[in-house]
């Protein structure tokens, strides 16, 4: 069943220790559709300007499972988000944030996406997020993202957001945040509280927490690699595994949540391998099974 | 199988942001033994001070699985460390550290112990862990754990005794401060190039990296509290766990590996529930039985 997206398509210009790269593919949108795609269909809704390089645009439109009809190409500049991970490969340090076109950005969903069952809505303005919902009948499953920026300046929308989402994916960090709570298991009890169902704290390195108000709680570790080159995405590529896996079961359990969980974490694996989308985009099914049973044999006692 | 151990006995003086407690029953041979026991029989080689409280003696001896046959009670204090985890409950602060007989320990192996096939060396001057290997003629399982002070102090004894051992415990800044790695997995390479079989990162709050020259590899995340009251002796408490399994099961293949690792996550997810040895002295195998199969729903996918 197709996923909608609702997010940023961004110009991502990244330093770690090693390399740089300048003006490259990026954005919660491009990362979670690549990542959802080797699953189900995605629905694009998101906003570029009108300096958006063509070969971005031909390379979403040449995967198999990506639609870009919700993709406005706006008169402009595209958002670009300038980083760096040269001191700590896990934090970036933000060297310049220049929104342009994403400042103005009014999702408006096409009428044939109004129909999706599944609904991701990324980080993005929780009151935004929120105007969404009204376009759409009724998803069956709704999920959604968000940053610190907006947990410190726009709790009360966000909180009211909460409300009305089935599963939130958030950041250790962003979870201790938003509740105040050290520990996080009494931070995921705190989240339930607010209204998700679902709440998905992800700790980078360190793993996923699942916890939820009806199934069990399910911790896993991260899948670890001895070269992370860029992290950048690796929370919206966990979305995107997660996301097009249940969606691709069409019913949901505390089996297929844990394996969407674990679906998640492989598809994250993957995106920081690489700088931008590189890796997702050479990626093969066959690719996601091997390492899928890797991580079987890795975790299995 | 027995296992002897040779390590600290101590009391411990702890702050913790709610609570603090004064000359408490502590030391990584206590720990470790506690923890042990509830799989195997533990001799413990270690010192105390004539100002050791009987009532430590006691509570030891009556344990059903500790013998302490080469406990020496010598003339001065018993070793004492103080520290506060007031500001971070994962990293203490050591306030005082009062050697005292633990100074001139000269660990002397007891004729009885000498046939054990099972030697956990616990955090000791490389040069005395070293020297017990003289005093034994040829245990099967040899396993140590070491500290940061011993690799900025002593890196080339701590060297030599990996040589000679099979599995070597050791936390994740220890193993990033010995290799110069600051991706564990290569660090796990590097100790494995340097001599042991096995090497068991332990990353506290984000469970255990297993890595060994022959067995596969090993992920596992911690067991997950609402309450961390004192993380002291986590580590050989773990250690406890694993080795106290592993002797049990008389023989070391991959699947018993898997789950000594589990069962030290388990020990260890106890002993941080309350100050000093409080949570294990009152521990029933029951409870381990239930808390290890809690971990198998927490984890399975």
């Amino acid at each position: 069943m197709p996923i909608l997206v609702v997010g940023s398509i961004a110009l991502d210009s990244i330093k770690t220790s090693s390399a740089e790269i300048t003006d490259c593919l990026g954005g919660s949108a491009v990362f979670f559709s690549l990542s959802a795609s080797f699953f189900s269909p995605v629905n694009i809704v998101a906003v570029v300007g009108k300096d958006f390089p063509q070969k971005h645009i031909d390379f979403l439109q040449s995967r198999k499972n990506i639609d870009l009809e919700g993709l406005e190409i706006k008169e402009g500049k595209t958002f670009r988000w300038k980083a760096s991970y040269a001191c700590d490969i896990n934090n970036p340090q933000t060297l310049d944030t220049q929104l342009n076109v994403f400042a103005e950005f009014r999702p408006f969903i096409p009428e044939s996406y109004k129909k999706n069952d599944y609904l991701f809505l990324a980080n993005i303005d929780p009151d935004l997020q929120y105007s969404i919902l009204s376009q759409i009948p009724g998803p069956k499953v709704i999920a959604c993202d968000s940053m610190n920026y907006w947990i410190k300046t726009k709790p009360e929308p966000l909180k009211r957001l909460l409300k009305k989402v089935d599963i939130y994916f958030v950041n250790d960090s962003e979870a201790r945040l938003l509740t105040g709570q050290d520990n996080l298991l009494k931070a995921a009890k705190e989240i339930i509280n607010l209204g998700p169902e679902i709440v998905i704290i992800k700790k980078g390195e360190h793993g996923v927490l699942f916890s939820s108000r009806t199934h069990p709680s399910f911790i896993v570790p991260a899948y670890l690699l001895e070269d992370v080159i860029d992290p950048t995405g690796a929370g919206d590529t966990f979305a995107g595994g997660f996301m097009g896996y249940l969606s691709s079961q069409g019913r949901l359990n505390s089996n297929i949540l844990r394996k969407a969980v674990v679906y998640g974490t492989i598809m994250a694996s993957f995106s920081v391998e690489s700088f931008s989308v590189e890796r997702l985009a050479g990626l093969r099914k066959q690719d996601i099974r091997k390492r899928y049973d890797e991580f079987v044999k890795l975790t299995k006692f």
